[in-house]
């Protein structure tokens, strides 16, 4: 697609372009701080029947679009779909997060079953071709997948974790093991965004959730390498779908991040300076980011000052608004429309 | 003290010196995970109280030099001593960390006392004393507190918080009234570090574990302007005393805490690349850092790589070897053997 044809604001941003105006999404503006979701998640019991539901996913991914007019949908699932589509046991616990089976070791990963991988995720390609074909003429549609190793960290330690043991271990202990997996995910993470772009969806994000709990060597085997051959892939198949990569926590890191991936745009995460995204980042691709989510539940009077800080020294170059981690559950949404307000 | 009369390593590298052997000493290297000091600990049920005999924190102190012979000995004794002696009712509830009476308004922070604050830290002073007069002659005497940010996390989100959103808030509504809690603390801070210095320690760390999680204005608010307000006080006093910085997550912001704070070494985290701390930090002071603690549950075979590593890239500049994090408690403790056997 030409510049000159794309009329998609935030499109134009990944390709480069400079707008007067900066369009804007927000990671996690579909949820459970929206009451209209939370009525909805009520239809179905289970949270992966929910994301697997086409009608509810649509759904859900529409509701923050129709109160605040972002310009951007992102598709609403989960990162851990992945792992789920691989027959991986995976239950959420209401105010605990995931907890999986977990896999760490060659025995686990070899009880993973490939074969119905693109099978089970279907629900997710049609939520996606409802979406798309709902969408107006100037807002775009996100696909996204967790990134390998983060994908791997669920995986490994079974849910959420605080010191990271379980996986560092097996990573550090046995790479040739753990590389057996992070291959897997990255061969699987090709296929699922693969299936979302043919079905409709227009950039894709990856995030990294946790790439910032790694050492420097690790960082590059683990975030940069899986990411890099993820992109190369994506870029051959689809050169005109524009890459997100959202290494979360990566700090000095998200330079050579950028330039050893291959990403088309980076997100930065709300600890990441301003100015290093402005000198470092932005003369090598557009940056989405980086408001603090808990800005939102401050007030205005707080956040006014932020944003437009955000938007002087990052909307002289091509740029994205956008939090630096997803809306709290807790954020009024009236909060929300007046930093729609705002943009 | 002069260079050519300092024989302790330790403080010899502070000073600036580049050493053939790194001298080393690791955070938390006294606790759970030594048999020894499961048994000490069992004598005294509250660990407030562990804390403030001076004859229970000096023996924890020294336990570990006994079985590896660091070159340095850390006081025992928890960063949260200081909310303690400020009269804010603090328990620690084993497997769950520490629960405060969360104070989040100048109401709260009216509550507190400062009267009775350096009376009852003696214990701690004691403790240090007694170490002092211990330790060998090429070992040198850390004191430490933690950072006005990172103890405000804790007494205003009442304990460990997995999004901040407390202390967060009440920082970008009320920046002012925030303010006080900050100055607060780090008038208590330098109280309480000067104490330590009296009582024979001989270099200090100041510990930010929370550093990492504040954009890049509030990092220079909360985190930059109070450090280099504590450093300015106890350099006017303690010349001769180094002080060295440890704003865990920091990122690519290390190099301007480093500028901006007037610390005279600064410890690494782990996901610091080592790249990083040599080209933008070990240019302005020596570094000390960063093996991921996880190693150490790795096995040797692991470790002994990324030892070499650190030493190779590091060791050309006044380096200190440390984790990038706490030993963590279920470290074997023949593991710390193996690795004092590569230093």
């Amino acid at each position: 697609m030409r510049k000159s044809q794309q009329q998609k604001p935030l499109l134009r941003v990944l390709a480069g372009e400079v707008l007067p105006v900066a369009p804007w999404w927000l990671m996690r503006q579909a949820g459970r701080y929206l009451p209209e979701y939370r009525q909805l998640r009520g239809r179905a019991g289970d949270f992966v029947a929910f994301c697997l539901d086409p009608a509810l996913a649509a759904e859900a991914t529409m509701q923050p679009l129709r109160r605040y007019g972002m310009d951007a949908a992102i598709l609403f699932s989960d990162i851990l779909m992945v792992p789920y589509a691989l027959g991986q046991k995976l239950c959420f616990v209401e105010g605990e997060g995931p907890v999986l089976e977990p896999v760490d070791s060659a025995e686990g990963l070899s009880r993973l079953e490939r074969d119905a991988f693109l099978f089970r995720l279907e629900g997710v390609f049609e939520a996606a071709r409802r979406v798309a074909s709902d969408l107006g003429p100037k807002q775009a549609l996100i696909g996204f997948a967790g990134a390998p190793w983060t994908v791997a960290v669920y995986m490994v330690e079974g849910g959420a974790s605080h010191d990271f043991r379980r996986v560092k271990i097996w990573a550090y202990r046995d790479p040739a093991g753990f590389a057996a997996l992070v291959e897997l995910l990255q061969e699987a993470t090709i296929a699922f965004l693969c299936g979302q772009i043919e079905a409709g969806v227009e950039a894709v994000q990856l995030f990294d959730s946790w790439a910032g709990i790694l050492s420097e060597a690790a960082f590059v085997r683990w975030v940069i390498e899986p990411t890099a051959r993820i992109v190369a892939v994506l870029k051959a198949r689809y050169p005109h779908v524009p890459i997100i990569g959202f290494p979360r926590g990566a700090g000095a890191l998200y330079e050579r991040y950028v330039s050893l991936t291959g990403v088309d745009a980076i997100g930065c995460d709300t600890a990441l300076p301003v100015s290093y995204a402005r000198e470092s980042l932005q003369r090598l691709v557009p940056v989405q980011g980086n408001l603090d989510p808990v800005m939102l539940l401050a007030g205005e009077e707080a956040f006014r000052e932020a944003v437009w800080r955000l938007w002087r020294i990052l909307g002289k170059g091509p740029y994205i608004f956008n939090l630096g981690h997803g809306v709290l559950p807790e954020t009024p949404p009236h909060a929300i429309a007046s930093l729609a307000a705002l943009l």
